[in-house]
């Protein structure tokens, strides 16, 4: 098979997917039905499922189907970042990224958000509290909470950047500090407010607060060389 | 072969590559070689190969061998944009990113850049300026220019992202407008002069300044209903 022709059942597949507004966990057609829809064989689209299952796009359950990855088509390590061996380097210039962009998007939320969005963000702010109180491993609901603000800013990157960005900074350092923790519910719950209320300058200032915690807890690090 | 030991292979070459300090366009042992080295059969390692070339990590160059991508690890739509249908809507949400980010990134830039580094700049300034008096596409070097100012700023992250964000924005709609490429070639010009100065603020407004005429030519699209 030449690369070129799996290349383009790839495409043809990818446009069926956002043709028929297929979502993230739907079911895509089998093999058999992909090869007849498409006029090419069955070992082609087996080739291009293959290349879409890599390119985080599709994954195959065993027993029941090819189905729409969850984080359709975002990769584990979207930004090549894996190949940075510095890696408290690598945290900083994130948490810098996190600067420029959260506290804007957490204002462009309290003028965007609408009744239902502000629900989800307050059900995930307590889920995040909760978990922090029971001392058990909250980051991956914290980053949840921080991608939820970005919908709520309804600039459609931002929710994809988000997530990326504060995943890779968990991965390069260990952010669940114990002395964080207090001040991780209270500024978590600042910007709750201030997106509630409509505040676009303390929702801004919230979530800077936040930010400036984070950092500090990072220059701890350096500090201590615990790295 | 188990779906798991593909993805351990592919982890050990990715460690082999961070472990030799190997660089984009470097050629990789060859499947004996590595087959080998990791003690699996040749076809774990062609799969796991596949694989990191699905990842953008590796690429294949039929009768010379097998070499770690330009752009390693980043894969063409790493923000999984595709599947987003209002392309106009895209625009303006990744322009408003551009906002966040490269104001701030060109006055570090004109903190942190080397002697090299600015000449490199200029390089690519006179360079785009050419091309856009010759007629001639000049997207893809515009685009460079703004990744080496992001280099500039030694922040690790933001030469990443940067491309990857300017790109998606010239996927979406033509940036490449007549009206534009007076301002294109004065403003790239000041930021340019802003950096060697080392002024820090100037390099901001001029950075803000060429995002405005971008947004204003993004606009006009919208009034006009160009797209």
């Amino acid at each position: 098979m030449s690369k070129l022709l799996g290349d383009q059942v790839s495409d043809q597949i990818i446009k069926l997917i956002i043709d028929n507004d297929c979502k993230p966990g739907d079911k895509i057609p089998n093999e058999y039905e992909l090869a007849e829809k498409l006029n090419v064989s069955r070992s082609t689209v087996r080739e291009a499922i293959k290349a879409l299952v890599s390119r985080n796009i599709l994954e195959i359950r065993r027993g029941s189907g090819t189905f729409i990855c969850e984080n359709c088509g975002i990769s584990e390590d979207p930004l090549g970042l894996i190949f940075i061996k510095d890696k408290l380097k690598l945290a900083k210039d994130l948490l810098e990224i996190r600067f420029m962009i959260e506290p804007k998007i957490a204002s462009l939320a309290a003028t965007n958000a609408t009744e239902e969005d502000i629900q989800k963000l307050e059900e995930l702010c307590d889920k995040v509290d909760e978990l922090i109180l029971k001392g058990e491993p909250h980051m991956d609901v914290d980053i949840e909470y921080h991608k939820e603000i970005a919908k709520c800013s309804k600039n459609i990157v931002t929710a994809q950047l988000i997530p990326i960005i504060n995943k890779s900074i968990s991965l390069c350092i260990d952010m669940t500090n114990r002395k964080l923790l207090k001040e991780t519910i209270e500024t978590h719950r600042d910007i709750l407010k201030c997106i509630k209320n409509r505040d676009v300058n303390g929702a801004y200032d919230a979530m800077y607060l936040h930010l400036v915690y984070n950092r500090k807890h990072i220059d701890s690090i350096v500090e201590n060389d615990e790295i």
